[in-house]
């Protein structure tokens, strides 16, 4: 049974375990409804005959600039990428600001550089949103918070009940960059000039592959906040499969799991920004492999696993030496050795 | 000319003059689309032949409990009014919490048990959502960011372009109640009982109205920050007319007035969270005042002034004794004197 916690703790945030109890026990009962409880990235609605996906996403990342993006990119990214997972083209955003009394507004300026510029990236349009500023101490100097609206492609139906035992489990590229790139910045790390954050919209990837093979995908997600591991769990929960990882085919880069090894990290935990994983009909691998690694934001994508019939809402990992250990989802924070 | 700050000031985020500047000349060209130009409340998107209505705000309100509501009933029932006020019946909400670590478990349920309330009050859904945890001092206990979706209303246009000299402006009722609550509440001012914040859903109000007269109404808005004053700046600026208000016709508690007396507050810059502002189209004056008052939220519903050719973009109110006295934006914020 859960037992609802005295204070919110930062673990509640974490995107693992903590999230997803405090979420299922705590939040969904209180606002109980169809859509909500599909526990998606985003909610699938139906309005006058048009198919929406709608999401939003706050963006707090401290440091709010890092190899590869700023807070700005991220809040563009975070939602369209949010929209695409329900198989949606994403359309329209909202921005919302909570801006410190005090923020230099050229800092400010950029960050909305860097927004608009991502939304042409990804071909969205940001048409609403609200500013706030607040006394000088009552935030950590900017949040964003975006929501988006995104048209669900025809004849798609990305949907966890859909994922059955055989399927394949596909991700599109080397994991971590993201947490690795922020992590550093955040602590002052000099890291090797490979590892840069993998923020990217991923929704032209998205259609390319829905677009050419829209039976064979039955559920795509992203493995931000919790990584591999914990979205994985939240897919065979859902499900109520088994999946199976191989750990020689997972990927990630030789110098990210140098820095991991040296932090006392794991790569499954870490949070990515610009990978998807994509689960198939098997009969579709080839075909499906072959267009991701045509965008160039999934060159290396790669076979990872495969749904199985048990053990039934877990996930486990085949391991080099011949193992199978399980794979939970990540249990608080994942907090470097160095601090 | 408009000069860029230097620095975010809190005075940004009045939503007088300050804010108005900031958003025109520093964010929307940036972002530059024909949605967002319009400058609504919410942008109004049509999408495979549906009509709809989208828009954000992020609630930072302090205390999060006043006389009155709380910070969950605002959040919901400001995105409500934002979308009823495009002449859209809202739909879906999404919320974003950002909570401070150690925020005690119990407050959040609170807050969102009154989200959920008004949900149920106002017929919409929470459909999709986040929640993310930053270390204690990061944020001020809770943030909220609600977004929102509605169908508009057929047949209804609202639009400032269709504000034309000879319109009448009505509003739904008492200005300034929700601030002086939350203001009293604040600073641990004792105040009579009958002041309390005026949060409320617009949504059932607007829609009674636009169906018995879709033709009627030109232009809505809810007077939120900034107050009247600044709201009917707005729309006279971007009607292109002159809007001459009665000041003995604007409705305000004279237990409001008085606390404004002594804190050195103007009514007209108070903002509202219960009350929207109607233009109409003159022949439609007391079929739309009857239309109101017979909704427990416009009672006292009134006719507060009219729209003109001139002052072109300008605000005036022909004061008791007669005379006329240009009304601008809220230039900054409005501090109490006690302060």
């Amino acid at each position: 049974m859960y037992k609802a916690p005295e204070r919110i703790l930062l673990g509640h945030g974490s995107g693992g375990r903590l999230s997803h109890d405090l979420i299922k026990h705590f939040i969904l009962p209180a606002f109980a409804n169809p859509v909500l409880s599909e526990l998606h990235d985003g909610a699938r609605l139906t309005i006058d005959g048009a198919r929406l996906a709608f999401s939003t996403d706050s963006y707090v990342v401290k440091p709010r600039f890092f190899p590869g993006g700023d807070i700005g990119k991220l809040a563009v990214c975070g939602t369209v990428n949010d929209l695409a997972m329900c198989g949606a083209e994403p359309l329209y955003l909202s921005a919302g600001f909570i801006v410190e009394e005090g923020l230099p507004a050229g800092e400010l300026q950029q960050i909305i550089a860097s927004m608009q510029s991502a939304a042409l990236a990804a071909g969205v349009a940001i048409v609403t949103g609200d500013t706030k500023v607040v006394e000088k101490g009552a935030v950590d100097g900017l949040y964003i918070n975006t929501a988006g609206i995104g048209r669900i492609l025809p004849g798609v139906d990305i949907d966890a009940r859909r994922v059955k035992p055989g399927q394949t489990v596909i991700v599109s590229g080397y994991l971590g960059d993201h947490a690795i790139a922020v992590m550093s910045e955040r602590h002052g790390l000099t890291l090797p000039a490979q590892i840069v954050s993998d923020c990217a919209p991923l929704n032209k990837l998205v259609r390319e592959l829905l677009t050419a093979v829209p039976a064979a995908v039955t559920m795509l997600r992203d493995p931000t906040r919790g990584g591999l591991a914990t979205t994985l769990n939240e897919i065979a929960a859902d499900a109520g499969v088994g999946i199976i990882l191989e750990e020689n085919a997972v990927p990630v880069r030789p110098e990210v799991q140098a820095v991991c090894e040296i932090l006392g990290f794991d790569p499954l935990y870490l949070a990515n920004e610009g990978k998807v994983i994509v689960i198939v009909e098997k009969e579709y691998n080839e075909q499906v492999l072959a267009i991701m690694r045509q965008n160039a934001l999934a060159g290396s994508a790669c076979i990872i696993g495969t749904v199985t019939e048990k053990p039934p809402g877990q996930v486990a990992l085949k391991t080099m030496v011949g193992g199978l250990r399980l794979v939970d989802m990540l249990a608080g924070e994942q907090l470097p050795r160095i601090c």
